[in-house]
């Protein structure tokens, strides 16, 4: 799981770095398929979704994106996927820390290198700071919508997979009638050999006013 | 309702036309912003996804991917879209046949070269004798979904600016929970100068399973 592309273009002169999103849809905007639960995580049909991670290890587009994940430093993750994946065992990778979004924190102390959060600016300055100069993984599609409308979100790494679901989990919901602008960083086409295997990665970043550009949370 | 998964892939390489979808669509899925209605059609805001048809006659993918929908020789329309847009007086491109699906047929002629129908798969039947060896153009997000959930949509050029609208009127929704295999046959990058004018060209064709490849409607 080492780095050979961690990807900081938009950082170039300030060092600071990245709160990003990563996460797989569909066209149709669905990142688990529907009637999702503990026992079915990724819903009905959902798992087709992540086909491309099968390459996940191999030269070319997919591999690249894969190591910047595993490259950063800390995560940040929603409640519903934190328990989907079984709380990860404690360690999401290389036991950086885990700060997990929720409303209503658990009895029991979390495992590993996980933290709760209830807060969303608290999450991400903490997240920020533990990442030091590395970027944030950031996990979910609830997480990412509360990141998104407190304007702590900096990049989205999305990886859009050619199907429809028709159903399910939408990345993007419950967000506020409100533009916001972003600016297509890179596109990688993962034409893979195997039509069920290939995937489009869209990084975009998040632009905001420039007035509050230097309101940083680190 | 006849048969529902009509197959026209093979029709590819054999000189036959395809059904295919235009629309402008946000990063996060909507077609139209807030609140459309005919004083607003694009709704609050969603005027911001027409920016790049400024360029429309610009060389380069903008220009390519518009003479494309201008080729067209027959357009099928969703009734809200046909109203919204005044209904394009009569006329949409050169005179070409509009089909517009709709629910009630309006007392009044249609004008021009508009015809109305009322049955998804007569519908698409007509567009495609009336276009020959020609494409016929979709425009809106009703009659995209019926004709994706009739099988009578063969590709999607997918227009896809780098924005969020937060809400609107969504391209995919009121789908049943069913997965369309899709192939990304094309993605041209109109990487403008100007931010507010950028947009990825995505060309999707849908896939229907082998075993109903025969049953041809037109």
């Amino acid at each position: 799981m080492s780095s050979v592309t961690v990807v900081r273009q938009n950082h170039v002169g300030t060092g600071r770095q990245a709160i990003r999103l990563d996460m797989t849809v569909s066209l149709d905007g669905f990142v688990v398929g529907p009637q999702d639960s503990t026992e079915e995580p990724m819903g009905i049909g959902g798992f087709r979704l992540f086909n491309w991670l099968d390459h996940r290890h191999d030269p070319g587009p997919n591999g690249q994106v894969f190591a910047e994940s595993a490259a950063t430093r800390a995560v940040i993750a929603g409640r519903r996927t934190y328990e989907h994946a079984n709380r990860w065992h404690g360690d999401h990778h290389d036991g950086v820390p885990v700060f997990v979004l929720t409303h209503h924190v658990p009895e029991e102390p979390p495992p590993g290198s996980v933290r709760y959060a209830t807060e969303v600016h608290a999450c991400a300055a903490q997240a920020r700071a533990a990442a030091g100069d590395s970027d944030v993984l950031v996990l979910g599609a609830g997480v990412a919508q509360a990141l998104l409308r407190a304007g702590e979100l900096d990049e989205m790494e999305l990886h859009v997979v050619p199907v429809l679901l028709g159903q399910g989990r939408r990345l993007f919901d419950h967000l506020p009638a409100e533009r916001t602008e972003l600016e297509l960083t890179r596109e990688l086409n993962a034409a893979d050999t195997d039509p069920a295997r290939r995937v489009l990665h869209l990084r975009y970043r998040i632009q905001r006013p420039q007035s509050t550009q230097d309101a940083g949370a680190s």
